[in-house]
């Protein structure tokens, strides 16, 4: 299937319409200023000196790049008020460009440059990448092309440099980004040029020497060693065809399997597209949290090994589970199956989410699923010797990639929801919503994940419906038959009806913290108790069949549960053999992604099963 | 009550006499060799030279100092192999001892010297004091005085550079240690002035500006910063009597809290005696190990906040557990309370315990209880940014203060047994052995701790035996009334039978780590379970209400106990609503301290509990 643009939907109504106005409302504009605040726009336009306080950093242009992709989705949109920030920084970029296309606010810095395409972990193409992509958004967008012939002229350099003269120092860059990058040039310009650059970045991973032997530079970083082998960490242990399990950053990695998605589906490599189904397999059955965050390390932000899940210490960057729902679309794209959407549903609601707060102006990188105060102490630091998330999201931070990412996800969210291929419609997310494309139009009403009642409409002639692969009862007012994980429907047309209920959720034994444990879910939203609602998270206990109060919450925009569980009575001693009588205590389950919008608070995914 | 000195009671069959002899026989010589090896020996004589390996410590002459107490001990029951060595040690430290009294071979070693007394971190108050301890047990097993003699003129400068002159650049020790030497000094040589010395350093503790405002030369070691005050690490936070709280490096504490409780006893000094009952109520009813084991934090050695005792990074060095118990046996000596020999008990068989291999030559520092080696990866550093315990005991340490340490409480254990106060006996620990001092003779004959059966015979008038607080049915053959925690008998013969049985104990709610765990007990000895026995011990659950056989080992020398749990069965899915069947599986606990004789093996003491 080819996913509808996400130009041609238009969200019509709940929790992504919300989302997307507060995006637009406040989180662009919180973005944007916090980037001038830290100097990246001027340093983006040329006009920032380092002595004004923060220090210019290599990845501040794909920073600035990202929050330009969203700009341009909302103009796309009709909406105007970043159209003149979008010119003013396309303006700065064109004057400064290089004659021979090179474009850095980092390398053409006065002192800085001298070793461009010299150090792979220095990001240049990643940021090269962010650029393309943003060009392309906003060619769609408004038809106007002196940003994309800008990128297309760095993307000229970059095929000389790499490709036809292989001068720079490296084959392929440490973080990966432009192989997907150069995959949406080549579907922007219909240029075959960027699919055969695309699959020369992909294709040499893992395969040049000039990348596997060099001296990490980011040794120090990654704390010296310790991963199985370094060349993990930018997913440059093998051949990617080779690859049957996600390794190292997670991001890098994300962006990778997803560039190998789209090439696999693009140019119908098989080999390619098995590699993502054995890496694809291997994360959800083995390395992702319940909540759809991935890299579960702090060490290289990555990923570590099969069921080593951490809930205090996850690491969950947003941008992995952004990544992971780019990598989940293109795997449905590529296969077909409901299964993958799923787990792009998974990651939206929960990891993804759980990075950007309520009010939308304040975001987490890494993404706990516990919090333990106990162990953040103000007055006694307990755990020095430990690395910890952070407890409270912030506006901003040096590595900043998380918030202009939510920017652009939230921003072009319709493309995630629906497929086609001829006239088969596929329905992949639930959301209130209406699309026009390739001849097929369709509106969707729901008020889905807090209700599981859904009606489509359309001129299709088969209409697939995704069957959450968590749903226990899914029912529709005309016949359906199943198939790769979908309802197919005759016509273009369906009532759907899904029941959500609050589940309980057990984790594979093998996931040693959650032993003995379970989370609570309801449709797609994993859901946690907080200590500001539930007193002491650590001494409660869910009972397996307790009565469930589902409550739409106004401030989440979604449902919280209320239920019983067991509590711990006060006791004196330290340790007893005395039954400790336990008492019913009220719980109250908020949806995971709502956390930490109340304060410094204990909070607990996993909770011990009665 | 006062203790029969080591040195009158023989330990006649059991548990503490078999360690007896394999310290004697094995510990012992596997703690000189190591010294020897590693330059201490050459080092203590003054023999030494740098260049040969091993770069000279100023914490060594302790080293050495606690293996000559232990040697001492041994040589008072007649046995003669430490002689020759203990004179050529004697020989070395007279011949090199300065005009003045000095002796310490790390300020002595050429080009150490200079800055003596001038650093209070640098445990010269440390190493005389344990010289101390070692010339007071050398003088008692002998006769013979040029060891104590020499450590007299010692003390002497000491009190005046300290107290008379106060040149010293500090007021009390970086690490307390001399204060219960001086009450053994004094002990044994009658003088007040060591008593005085000992009050002196006790009380000057958390009052003295030079100390409290000192830039701490540890800041570094403990890492920048986090206690509550760097003060704390050395108890010095407040005037002791004030002290409420067991604070800081857990060693320190305990040989200040010793120090304490000997004076509030010698002295009647109620309220030091006040604030020790204080500190060990905090100790025991919210910051000590179910092991015994104290001090939960990596970072300073050290007690943490109420509640913490984190299962896998717990510190709980060995030398904390036996400060523990002698601070615990000086309260019970203070107080003729029961429950403080209860809580010497806990620490000797388990956190102690723990720290030596079954063979009698390696150690732990550390103590954890659990192990999960999937964060101790070969191939996959997992938790780099973590600090986690070794998993298996080792030869020796650079800081090898815990192995001389079980040298000199194993070779002492039979002075921990037995108390009087006039015509009155107590018997505080059960082991087979025999005593005699102050008239009252005593035989008592047990194989406690693997059988309850206990026969006391004694001269006494009246007869205290200890109640353990643990203990469900205390049986005797004669009437009892209870005081205090001990059954008191009319004469001096009793034959009692403490009912042994598996016992589940649970721990505080608010030990965070522990809700919903259970861990097994049978009298003293806290049980665990190794993944060597029982596989995936994460995947392991108790019942509430198993069956329990207990059976003795012979390698452990203790019980061993079977019982039937619950495993998890085998899953494909990460995640699942299903009711994951779950099995019975076989479970064999072993006593905590035997753990890690098997190879490295996955250990849990805290079990989930169905």
């Amino acid at each position: 299937m080819k996913y509808f643009d996400c130009k041609n939907v238009e969200l019509t109504g709940g929790y992504w319409k919300n989302k997307e106005e507060i995006n637009r409302k406040i989180t662009m504009e919180a973005v944007w200023n916090r980037f001038v605040e830290t100097g990246r726009i001027k340093a983006f336009v040329f006009d920032y000196k380092e002595d004004e306080g923060f220090k210019i950093h290599h990845f501040w242009d794909s920073d600035v790049a990202k929050w330009m992709e969203a700009a341009s989705y909302f103009i796309g949109k009709g909406f105007d008020e970043f159209s003149e920030r979008m010119e003013y920084l396309i303006d700065g970029l064109i004057k400064n460009q290089m004659k021979d296309g090179y474009f850095n606010s980092f390398y053409q810095y006065p002192g800085k440059i001298g070793g461009r395409f010299t150090d792979r972990n220095m990001h240049e193409l990643y940021c090269a990448g962010h650029l393309m992509e943003a060009a392309c958004a906003y060619f769609e967008a408004t038809g106007k092309d002196r940003f994309l012939k800008a990128m297309e002229r760095y993307a000229d350099l970059i095929e000389k440099v790499f490709i036809k003269e292989e001068s720079a120092a490296f084959a392929t860059p440490g973080h990966e980004e432009i192989e997907l990058a150069l995959v949406k040039m080549y579907k922007t310009t219909g240029k075959e040029k960027y699919l055969d650059m695309a699959k020369f970045f992909v294709n040499k991973r893992g395969c040049s020497e000039k990348d596997i032997n060099e001296k990490w530079g980011m040794v120090g970083y990654i704390g010296g060693g310790g991963m199985k082998h370094l060349s993990c960490y930018a997913q440059n242990h093998l051949p990617v065809r080779e690859q049957t399990t996600a390794e190292g950053h997670a991001v890098r990695a994300m962006y990778l399997y997803s560039a190998m998605a789209d090439l696999a589906c693009i140019c119908g490599d098989d080999e390619l597209g098995s590699a993502c189904e054995k890496i694809f397999d291997n994360i959800v059955s083995k390395r992702m949290y319940i909540t759809g965050g991935i890299g579960s390390g702090k060490l290289g932000e990555a990923f570590t090994v099969d069921y080593d899940l951490p809930n205090e210490t996850s690491y969950a960057e947003t941008c992995a589970a952004i990544g992971l729902s780019f990598f989940a679309n293109r795997m449905t794209a590529l296969k077909n199956e409901a299964f993958y959407a799923d787990v792009a549903e998974r990651a939206l609601y929960n990891g993804m989410m759980a990075g950007l707060g309520i009010a939308g102006d304040d975001f987490f990188y890494t993404n706990p699923l516990e919090i333990n105060l106990l162990h953040h102490g103000k007055d006694v630091s307990v755990r020095e010797t430990e690395w910890l998330p952070i407890t409270q999201r912030k506006k901003i931070f040096d590595c900043s990639c998380c918030p202009p990412n939510l920017n652009r996800v939230l921003a072009s969210l319709g493309g995630m929801i629906y497929g086609y291929e001829g006239d088969t419609l596929y329905v992949n997310q639930f959301t209130e919503s209406k699309g026009e494309e390739g001849g097929i139009r369709v509106c969707q009403k729901t008020s889905y994940p807090n209700d599981g009642h859904i009606e489509i409409e359309s001129n299709a002639k088969v209409l697939y419906v995704r069957i959450p692969s968590w749903c226990d009862s899914f029912k529709a007012n005309i016949p359906y038959e199943k198939r790769c994980g979908y309802a197919v429907f005759e016509g273009g047309n369906a009532i759907i009806d899904i029941k959500l209920t609050p589940r309980i959720v057990k984790a594979n034994p093998k996931v040693r913290e959650n032993f003995g444990k379970a989370a609570l879910t309801f449709g797609p939203l994993v859901y946690c108790l907080e200590g500001v609602d539930n007193g002491d998270v650590f001494a409660r206990r869910l009972v397996r069949n307790g009565e469930f109060n589902v409550i739409y919450n106004e401030e989440f925009k979604l449902n919280v549960i209320e239920t019983w569980g067991i509590g711990a009575n006060e006791s004196e001693e330290l340790y007893t053999s005395k039954d400790n009588e336990e008492e019913k205590v009220p719980l109250i389950f908020i949806p995971y992604s709502c956390f930490a919008n109340r304060g410094e608070s204990d909070m607990k995914v996993w909770i011990d099963l009665a």
